[in-house]
C-alpha cells in the first residue's frame, strides 16, 4: 500500500547539519565505542564493528536527535514545553534532553511499551500519557494536547533537526572506523521511521562514500525496504506485529525517505526468532544488553542475510532498553548461541 | 589465619614485563573500551570510567595473562600440553590461548562452576575435568595429572607471566584515561588471588603514580584486604561462601601479594546483595552484562564504600560470564535500580 505523495514542506538536512549537531551535542551525548569481537569476526569470516548506541545516554541513539532538535527551540517558546509521541526510546531521549535544558516535557506513549521505557521516561521528569497502540491515533491525541498547551511538537524522525542529530552516530562511526584502520564495505542500520538510517547515510556519504548502507527492519515492518524498491513510500499492514517495539513505524517518513531513497543501497529483514537469537548471542558472547529493535542488524548478519566473508561491516546496536522477561525469553530459546 | 611464610622462588614481574606482554598480546587481545556514563557520574557526583574487560576475548581479562604466559612456552614443550585449574575465567583464557597457539589444554574446574564457563571452556577445545570445590583439593589433582602428562602447569595468578599479562589491562586503562583527559584519583580492581590488582598496580605505578589503587573483594573473601592491614598473607575461612565464583581464592598469591603489599592503597569489601544491585544496575542502566565477581567494584561504588564526590574513579568490570538464572535473580531483586 502506497502513501499519497506529499509536498515536502521542510528542507532536507545535509552533512553540514550533522556537523552542527555534533557541536551542540558535545559534552551531552556519549561518544559511544565501536566494539570489535574476535569470535564474532571468526564466526562470519569477516570484520564486524558494532556501534554500541546501547551505551548512549538514555540507552539509545534517540538522545542525539532529541537534544539537537530541542536545544534549538527559541528561549521564548521553551516555557510552553515540548510534546512528543514515541514507542519509548524517543520518549526517553526527549525527556532527558528536556531535563538537561529545563523544559517541561509531555510524552504520549503506547500503554504496552516496555516497562523499562515507561519507568525511565518518568524518571527523567517527563509527564507520560499512555494510549492503545492499535486503537488510538497518537497523532490525534498530540494535536489535541498541542492546541491546549502551545507546546513544541518534537517528531520522532521526520524532522531535519532529529535526522541531523542521529547523523552524529554515523559521523562517529566513520571516524572511529578510520582510526581502527577499517575501510567499511557495508553499514547496517536499524530502521523504524528511518531517522537513524537517513542521518547515518548523510554522514557516511560524506566521510565514507564507498560504504553500502542498508536499512534493517523486522519482517512485516519492511516499509523502507519495499519503498526503496518501488520508489514510493509504502505502508505496513495494520495487523502486523513484531517484538521489535522500537521499529514498528507505519511507513517511512517524508524527509527520511527523501534521503534514504537517494543514499541507501537497500533493505534487509529479520524474523522475531532471528532477533531473539541475536539478543541471546549479544548477552552470552558479547556481554552487551540489546533490545529487540536494537538487535536487528546483528540478527541479519548472524542469519546470513548478507555475505560477510572477507568484508568489513559496521552495524548499529540502536538501543538496550529491554525488559528482563523479554531478554529471559531469548536466553531460554537459545541456551548456547555460537 | 595467616599463611606460613614462603621463600619467593620466582622473581617479581616489573612494568617492563607488562610492556613486553602488551607486544605479545597485540592482535590477539581486545583493547577494551573505557566506558563513561553521564547518569552514573551524576549519581555519584564524580567521574567514573569503567574498564570493560567483559568485552575482552573470552569475556574476561583472564585471556591477557593466559596468552602472555602460554605464548612463552618453548616449542619443544608445547606438544605435552598445558594444565590449569580455575573457577572458570582463567579456564576460558587458557583454553582460548591454547586454541590460538595450537597447544592441547586440560582444565580442572569445580563441578558447580557456572554452566556458561563450563560450556565455553569446552567450546574453545579444552578437555575439562571437574571436581568438588569444597571436598577435593584441585592442587592435588593437578599434581597427579602433571605426573602423567608432563604438561606445563599454568597457575591462575601466582605466576610472573600471568601478572604481567593482566597488567596490560592497567596499561590500557591509564593510557585511555589520559586520552580522555581524566586524571585518575582512584582505581578499583576486582580481586580474587590478586593477579589483576598486582598487574594493574604495576602499570598504574609507572603511568599514573598518583592514583590510589584498591582491591575490591567479597565479604568473607577479604584475604587481600586483611593481608594488606596485617602485612602477612591471611586466609579465608573454609566455610565462607559468595556468589562471586570468580573471586573465592583461599589466600593472596605469594607473588601477587609481594606486589600488592607495596603498591595498593587498601581493600574494600561488598556483600552479595550489593553485588546483585550492581549487576542489575549494569544491566538496566549501563546495558552491560557483568558477572558477580566482575561487579564488585561497581558494587563498592554504588554502596558508598568510598567517597566519589568530585573524584575521578576508574573501575574494572573483570568478567561477564554469568548464567542467565543468576542475572535474573539480581534483576528480580532490584527491578528499578537508580
Amino acid at each position: 500500500m502506497a502513501v499519497a505523495a506529499e509536498q515536502t514542506t521542510q528542507s532536507l538536512p545535509t552533512y553540514a547539519d550533522v556537523e552542527a549537531a555534533a557541536k551542540r551535542l558535545a559534552g551531552f551525548a556519549v561518544e559511544t565505542p565501536l566494539i570489535e569481537n574476535p569470535e564474532l569476526n571468526a564466526r562470519v569470516r569477516g570484520r564486524v564493528l558494532i556501534k554500541a548506541e546501547t551505551l548512549q545516554r538514555t540507552g539509545s541513539f534517540k538522545f542525539r536527535g532529541a537534544f539537537n532538535r530541542i536545544s534549538q527551540i527559541p528561549e521564548s517558546e521553551r516555557a510552553r514545553g515540548v510534546l512528543a509521541y514515541s514507542s519509548g526510546n524517543h520518549a526517553q531521549g526527549v525527556a532527558a534532553a528536556c531535563g538537561l535544558l529545563d523544559i517541561p516535557a509531555t510524552i504520549i506513549m503506547p500503554a504496552d511499551a516496555p516497562q523499562a521505557k515507561l519507568d525511565n521516561t518518568r524518571a527523567y521528569g517527563a509527564k507520560v500519557v499512555t494510549y492503545d497502540r492499535y486503537r488510538e491515533a497518537r497523532e490525534d491525541m498530540a494535536a489535541a494536547l498541542l492546541r491546549e498547551s502551545g507546546a513544541t511538537l518534537v517528531r520522532p524522525y521526520d524532522d531535519p533537526g532529529i535526522i541531523a542529530g542521529q547523523g552524529t552516530c554515523g559521523m562517529e562511526l566513520a571516524r572511529q572506523a578510520e582510526a581502527q584502520a577499517a575501510k567499511l564495505d557495508v553499514a547496517l542500520i536499524c530502521c523504524g521511521g528511518g531517522g537513524l538510517s537517513a542521518g547515518c547515510a548523510l554522514a557516511l556519504d560524506a566521510l565514507s562514500p564507498e560504504t553500502a548502507v542498508y536499512a534493517v527492519e523486522p519482517d512485516d515492518f519492511d516499509d523502507t525496504g519495499r519503498s526503496l524498491r518501488s520508489g514510493i513510500r509504502e505502508s505496513n499492514a495494520g495487523e502486523a506485529r513484531s517484538i521489535c517495539d522500537a521499529l514498528v513505524a507505519p511507513s517511512p517518513g517524508e524527509l527520511t525517505f527523501a534521503i534514504n531513497r537517494r543514499l541507501l543501497a537497500g533493505g534487509l529483514t529479520v524474523s522475531d526468532d532471528e532477533v531473539r537469537f541475536a539478543m541471546a548471542y549479544a548477552f552470552r558472547r558479547l556481554k552487551l544488553v540489546v533490545e529487540p529493535g536494537g538487535a536487528v542488524c546483528l540478527a541479519a548478519l548472524l542469519a546470513g542475510k548478507l555475505t560477510a566473508r572477507d568484508k568489513t561491516i559496521a552495524l548499529t546496536f540502536s538501543g538496550g532498553n529491554v525488559d528482563p522477561a523479554r531478554m529471559a525469553e531469548a536466553l531460554a530459546a537459545y541456551p548456547d548461541p555460537r
